[in-house]
């Protein structure tokens, strides 16, 4: 899924649904996307094809995987458990998250452009760290109320910029893309 | 400010500035609108204009309450504290938030168009019992990370629909507007 992207660095695309209130999901271990419309799992698919590989936390992983199984897709999961390091197979890598092991591995396998699919620490880690050039936040209009929340902590100071914004059906599920600078 | 509106039922209108991963406030103790663009700001006021009086809670009040007593708005506080059933002068009333005791100050007074101002115990209050017609929701091109969130609890389950969506400013301030059934 090389995108004959010829940028030297590589360029970190965070995806992620959020509730009207900021919520990402019910709780940490209630991950399912049944809250999120076709059109945003549509979209998802299509930025999805134009990556590399996806960057995701052990949690998000053990969702998604049949999906990312079935499409073939590159994964990166974060881990601290054991296992971290572990190659599994040529598609799926488990890495303790550190900045150099993440382009160390990035710079090794070519690969040029890399989603980041959450949850809130991986987002957050990739933010402080560097790892996110532009962020597409779908807004699905309902309330969770309780939840995770994007982000897990306090990142550094950084400045965003709205590109566009697309409202993908009639009830008004709303897509956002900032950039990250 | 009477809107000569002859709904029989006093409509709520629940206006709040959010950053990009959902927090209304850095904490409970650090309310400042410094992060809101004066777009936001413009636009609260212009609302506010077409409404009789503003619901809002004790710290949200605090941090508020010199330009709201210069705009000389109808001030409903929500508090649990000492004081609480107070009534300091023409503009200003204290209140525990009960549904009875709120119904019927605002019938008695014949507001028609009230703005719930927050923060998030007020917005889930009056999401919970029926005091939010509509939701104005500004999403500022900010990060918190750690922070309020809009709302303070779960919600019992409402269907939002996105009206409208209109960009403030450069950096792209978003103002969303939903309707709640």
């Amino acid at each position: 899924m090389a995108t004959g992207n010829n940028m030297m660095k590589p360029h970190y695309i965070a995806i992620a649904a959020m509730t009207v209130d900021g919520k990402i999901a019910k709780s940490s271990t209630h991950l399912s996307t049944d809250w999120t419309s076709k059109e945003d799992k549509k979209f998802l698919k299509q930025v999805l094809d134009t990556c590399d590989a996806v960057i995701l936390g052990r949690n998000t992983y053990e969702t998604a995987k049949a999906l990312l199984v079935k499409r073939k897709r590159n994964c990166i999961v974060f881990t601290r458990r054991h296992g971290a390091g572990a190659v599994k197979g040529e598609k799926l890598t488990f890495m303790k998250p550190t900045k150099r092991a993440l382009e160390a591995f990035v710079k090794e396998r070519k690969f040029r452009r890399l989603a980041v699919l959450g949850g809130s620490h991986v987002y957050s880690w990739c933010l402080r760290n560097g790892f996110m050039n532009e962020l597409y936040l779908t807004i699905e209009p309902v309330i969770f109320g309780d939840g995770l929340s994007l982000f897990s902590e306090t990142p550094p100071k950084k400045q965003l910029h709205l590109r566009t914004k697309k409202i993908l059906n009639k009830k008004g599920t709303l897509l956002l893309h900032y950039d990250l600078r």
